[in-house]
């Protein structure tokens, strides 16, 4: 017997007969013995329809009123799943967030949780019940509905499934699994049977929008083991582990173990800058004083004058303002220099632990790259990634070549087994 | 410097223009000095939506997560209110039944208040806030969401009310104020400036559908002042009092306050059943075992023999099946007799506490109707209502002969003015 805290968002509960299936789906762990909690997301499309109920009364809502309007998203969705359950013959009582104790701060829209109560919660499940959760919400100390912001429903299971010490948290999404890179790219990307905590981290930063980011933060930090699979379809899914296990066998694990690439983002370049300490945060200061986030960043280490090159990457809806910022207060402020720009360009990144141990792994990209005559802007490491920036209208084929060359294709692996 | 509990149902915060209209009442009130408690129902049609899906996934859903369902309807709208004020600079905050503190027994879907906290109630309105609360919706001692069947919203404000201690509960609706009689029949009815909670129950329980019969017994319980007026027209309503209000300057009280009419019953009578101890129970226990309600029941002495006519009237949609029932078992069990019955019939009742101190209404309403030559088939009467039948294609004549001679046609009045 094991204990699944088991994730259903939006679109797995999107209509009545989604929720059935759901119930099914539950159904099927609890005749094989296991205990189970569910956490599920409001209906899908609820929530903006809630939100966009809000701002036609008011444009800045608070965000107090705020969470008591959304939090019903998850409301209704628990009691319709549990009456679904109900009609399969199967004990469920749902609960919301503060019914259940889990206890955040105060921050609404955006509150984390402190420490969830479990001993009715266990209680329930040792009398035989399946537990349904509303996920994405909690309350304050002083009886406050919080939520925790978008997509909190995933974190919400992993923090339930490390509260009760469950045996796995199975976060279910419309996709089967965290795939090598995007199959609409690379026709040859394949579903990965497990990807570390770290891993997961760098590809979802990237733009492998599966789980969020506090979700897998937070199982990385409590060891939960946490698994992302498909609602729709039956499949292991992708199983997500804590380093620690992942470097026990890495002899096996892959060098590389996603792609993630993103069109989403521009250059800007300050050509001829002073080589003065302090002349970083003159450039950045005005643009994150303008709530712009910067990506990579890279300065080249002046040739022998005292002038250097510095050049940052931001996402493209912020390219225009950025462009202006530079010419209309950072040029005028260091009193020299040149702006240079590009929104034709695109990220490739190559992600995995194995890397760590292997040297090599940029020197090979690089060639695969020139083999194929693509041209590198820009290139930025860490430990477990290395990305370059590239013409846009490169990126496909970047993709396709570093898959094949880095052994991902679904041919080679398949030959190797 | 007045409080003011003012309770507003679906119809009134339909949509998000009507919630806004709510917002600019209610700040109105607090412009002029006086502290608001809001009482909101869920957005009209918003719990049929509700129920909609629930009936979709389970024919019998359990009053439990019945509940939980639809009591989101109610937080919807408070959250969405609060909004609304505070866009018109009003500080206010929402709260569920829950987070108030209105504990109820654990009866779901027809919970019963048992108490509520006004602490922070208090402290809120003493801090000059406006408190939303969602009406129909409490908790019980376990933490479970409750909710105290259709129409509890109004029950919500009076409890409220009283155990604010509040100068008036007012109950804004679709219509402005209790009327002498339905004006769609009778042009000329007229609305009541005041009228005593006794009176309303009964034009309440007779099909005058302007407020649920509980909140008024409350009120009364309480001796919480009541108002009936319309959310979307000024204009002063009408009063709901104490008896004992009423009673001190009963003198200036009209004889009869309202007439109630309906033409959604059927009238069965039991011919030559035997006239001996028990027959009224052999007869209406059947009825009452397949939970078919039955109003007026006339059973006439025996004039001379061994034998009587019972008569009762039910509502319409029983009326089928309560004829099979008389037919085929109550027949049967009795031995003898004879069934007679009528759907085409109309029910018309004159409420007021004048006519207790008053012989002679009974009488003069008798007189009336013949003089239109209206044939009554049967009589029921109470302390502060006498009740006819009569042929249903008569009910509308009847009712404004009535309505003209004990006084209450609106020309009279006004020239007495």
């Amino acid at each position: 017997m094991a204990l699944y805290v088991q994730k259903f968002g939006g679109t797995s509960v999107g209509s009545v007969e989604r929720i059935k299936a759901v119930a099914e789906k539950v159904k099927g762990f609890r005749d094989n013995g296991h205990q189970v909690v569910v956490v599920v997301s409001a209906m899908s499309g609820e929530t903006n329809r809630l939100i966009g109920m809000a701002n036609e009364i008011n444009d800045e809502p608070t965000p107090r009123e705020m969470d008591m309007l959304v939090s019903t998203g998850e409301q209704v969705t628990i009691s319709l799943l549990a009456m679904a359950l109900h009609k399969l013959g199967v004990p469920a009582t749902s609960y919301t967030g503060s019914q259940v104790g889990i206890q955040t701060d105060s921050a609404h829209t955006k509150a984390r949780i402190q420490r969830i109560e479990t001993d009715e919660l266990q209680a329930d499940l040792d009398d035989g019940q399946v537990v349904v959760v509303a996920g994405f919400q909690g309350v304050d100390e002083e009886g406050n509905i919080t939520t925790l912001g978008r997509g909190g429903s995933d974190t919400t299971g992993v923090a339930l499934a490390a509260a009760l010490k469950a045996d796995e948290c199975q976060i279910y999404t419309d996709v089967d699994g965290v795939y090598t890179t995007d199959p609409r790219v690379c026709s040859k990307a394949q579903r990965l049977e497990r990807i570390t905590v770290e891993e997961m981290l760098e590809l979802a930063s990237l733009g492998s929008k599966v789980l969020q980011i506090r979700a897998v933060e937070f199982a990385g930090k409590y060891n939960v083991p946490l698994r992302v699979l498909s609602s729709f379809q039956d499949g292991p899914g992708t199983l997500i582990v804590a380093d620690s296990d992942q470097e026990e066998d890495s002899m096996e694990e892959p060098l590389i173990s996603g792609i993630a690439f993103t069109a989403n983002e521009a250059k800007l370049t300050l050509l001829n800058t002073p080589d003065v300490p302090g002349v970083a945060s003159r450039i950045l200061g005005p643009i994150a004083g303008a709530n712009i986030e910067v990506d990579m960043i890279v300065q080249n280490v002046a040739p022998a004058g005292d002038y250097t090159d510095f050049t940052f990457t931001v996402a493209k809806g912020d390219y225009k303002q950025t462009l202006k910022i530079l010419n209309e207060q950072v040029l005028p402020d260091l009193g020299e220099g040149e702006v240079k720009s590009d929104d034709n360009i695109a990220k490739v990144s190559l992600v995995g632990v194995g890397m760590r141990s292997h040297a090599g792994v940029a020197s090979k990209m690089f060639r695969v790259l020139a083999e194929e005559s693509i041209n590198i802007r820009m290139v930025s490491t860490s430990e477990i990634k290395i990305s370059v920036v590239i013409d846009e209208k490169q990126m496909e084929l970047a993709v396709r070549a570093l898959h094949k060359a880095f052994g991902l294709d679904k041919a080679d692996i398949e030959n190797e087994e």
